[in-house]
């Protein structure tokens, strides 16, 4: 019995990992549907968070089974509560991929991303992608140091946030307003989906180390 | 012990509506700063999210220490679980508000909300303020009633948030780009503050009844 339980924590483990997967691929599509206005793709990501979401549903029914069954104590019980507060992170995450992708399908054809942001959005894109991938090591190896190395890219995402806001300032912002408040969204999306990047990397920390130093005042 | 026990998760729930009306009163609060340019209630707002946040981790840690040691099954383990799905949501409506807050205090002394619009965020201010002291009402009296006439309110949130779009949109917006940001992210953060009490209604509703028919497609 004691085998099979520990077998469940790590097969649990493992359907965390894939489903970071999952969303980190979302948001890499969503990034191309969006700087490509490929609304094939962006129909994809947006159908794919279907999936996301039955993946979030089986992952909690698993934890709440193994807690009604198991009924675990100490560092166990913290796993599984820890997982359950990931699995919604992950969620969401798939949510604002698809929020992306929606952005993307409503100004098609049209591009919904003027030129001159492009790079940032590309850039964007890249750094949430490396951050979930980053993110996806963590949970499999519970890897306290490159939970580190996320803070840091997480800033780069703040400063690609901040570039938006001088575009969008800029003088010659030319492309009116419904591009403008695209944008914002858009920027609004990408650093928030970088932020529960960040929140899942310190759950993990502070489930392996005991401490929340790592919890600062993120937004 | 069973005695205890029932107590603790009687104090658990009115805990959580304890919460909920803080979380309220932020909002309310951070409306009135920013519709008034009043810094000093901002800043009151800003602080205070400290303690909301402090009221996430006690409650956390008192439902965890509920699973480790009196190891519930069934209806109880679901209502603990709950209860930490919904203290999450909780916070992150007081981050919303903190948010809120924040943007009066950048732009003070300046409004930075346009007298056009105005009105839409006076309206939004107290859509979120009925939201969530029906929230409270659905927490603390597991009232399934009340949660459905929040769904009717949350309707009423996304026509605030189309009609800022709108505004936004009008050939005759005089008042910038800055402005137009501040709008569309305020707009973002009050329909997430709503979001957030109908999530929190429908786990409620979920718990009592077993039924998620109330989950619907909300962004």
């Amino acid at each position: 019995m004691r085998e099979q339980y520990r077998e469940e924590l790590e097969d649990i483990n493992s359907c965390l990992v894939e489903m970071a997967n999952s969303v980190g691929s979302a948001m890499s599509k969503a990034t191309t549907a969006l700087l490509d206005a490929d609304v094939a793709l962006a129909d994809l990501v947006i159908a794919g968070d279907e999936q996301i979401d039955a993946a979030r549903e089986s992952i909690e029914q698993r934890c709440f089974t193994l807690l009604a069954r198991q009924q675990p104590v100490a560092t166990d019980l913290r796993t599984i509560t820890t997982a359950m507060r990931i699995v919604s992170d992950l969620e969401r995450m798939g949510d604002l991929a698809a929020h992306v992708a929606k952005l993307a399908r409503m100004r098609f054809p049209d591009h919904a991303v003027p030129q001159e942001v492009r790079p940032i959005f590309l850039e964007a894109g890249h750094v949430a992608e490396s951050l979930v991938t980053k993110t996806a090591t963590v949970i499999a190896k519970l890897d306290v140091e490159a939970a580190a190395q996320l803070e840091a890219e997480d800033d780069l995402m703040d400063q690609l946030h901040r570039q938006l806001f001088r575009e969008l300032l800029s003088k010659d912002w030319p492309h009116g307003m419904e591009a403008a408040i695209d944008v914002t969204l858009l920027g609004r999306y990408y650093e928030r989906f970088a932020d529960h990047a960040v929140s899942v990397a310190r759950r993990v920390v502070y489930l392996v180390t005991g401490e929340r130093e790592m919890h600062a005042s993120h937004v």
